[in-house]
């Protein structure tokens, strides 16, 4: 296990429980979310839009098809993904809160231009979102290729930050007859819907 | 329904079909949230956190409990609301997309000062996080209010874009035996786990 780095800003001031400097850590959050959401300036206005990502050791690739503007860009970005894990019911207003896993990663990107590093990241990406499908769909044409930008970003500064468990009422509060607790918020995959124009016989593949 | 604002950066230019341009449209997509990610610019360079928020009207109240260096800013700042609603799996890996809904709002935020305007905007991010516990659980004091820092936003600037439905696959690709279709995500709430110091008799409320 490998610490993160320890700028300025990757340093959680606030809360120092909450943060961990686990590299594998800041791995798992990451491969366990299916997008992010990519913090850019334009025109000297920040501007945040989803985007689909994925890992391949410790290069993050993003898509360009979505904030297609944004990813014209190589100057600094920020990446984010957060997993919201539960709402924190506590005694008093003031300390409701919420569990969550969040990653935050900061970099100059590079414009990936090798078409082999480009099949790389798309398939990083391809298997973070939709897991399976690499080898399932039709893989990309040269031409395919051309059209998709992709952004490589480093993940060598970065920081997560974490809570998780009961909420903390203040001492004299746990008298109240207020129920506290938490209520865990997760993610469902519901069946799967097919195309209406599904050629006969084709079901739905057994992913890993 | 009013149409929302049509500056540069909130005309959708590349795939105009999915922009929306109705306020009826943002307020849902706000109001179906439970985290924003809050982008700002600290020191030159962009930093997106999660962030809890809540709506009155047409404007977004901000929590300042998380990214408390960034809220001390009143410089302009994004705020961006994602559902992922489903994963578009297509014929070829390069039409594989995702359905969502997205707000993305842009202003220059006020500090909330006025005690009354500080009640209304925590009420709004409670119940947006947890609905139905402003009259369960113990009102803040007058020192918690003092210690909060809320970010008041106009939903003046703001732009929502969706995509739903099957993938759109090139022509030739549906001749392929390959499966394609949707996978529906959505949350889930689980079971409330209580907290260990509950008072004994309080159960779980029946929430609106």
């Amino acid at each position: 296990m490998s610490t993160l780095s320890g700028t300025e800003r990757t340093r959680i001031r606030r809360l120092p429980e909450r943060a961990g400097t686990d590299r594998t850590a800041l791995h798992e959050i990451l491969d366990a979310g299916r997008i992010c959401h990519l913090g850019v300036i334009v025109d000297g206005s920040p501007r945040v839009l989803p985007t689909g990502y994925g890992r391949d050791g410790d290069t993050l690739y993003l898509h360009g098809s979505t904030g297609a503007t944004s990813l014209r860009t190589t100057s600094e970005i920020c990446v984010t993904v957060t997993h919201l894990d539960g709402l924190v019911l506590a005694r008093s207003l003031f300390h409701h809160s919420m569990n969550y896993r969040s990653a935050v990663v900061y970099g100059h990107p590079r414009v990936v231009v090798s078409p082999e590093e480009k099949l790389t990241g798309l398939r990083a990406i391809v298997e973070n979102l939709t897991p399976g499908r690499w080898d399932v769909a039709r893989r990309p044409t040269r031409k395919e290729l051309a059209a998709t930008t992709l952004l490589a970003l480093s993940l060598a500064e970065a920081s997560v930050k974490t809570r998780s468990g009961p909420p903390g009422d203040d001492e004299e509060d746990y008298a109240l007859d207020v129920w506290a607790g938490e209520l865990p918020v997760g993610e469902t995959i519901g069946s799967p819907i097919p195309d209406s124009r599904l050629r006969p016989g084709v079901t739905y593949p057994t992913l890993p």
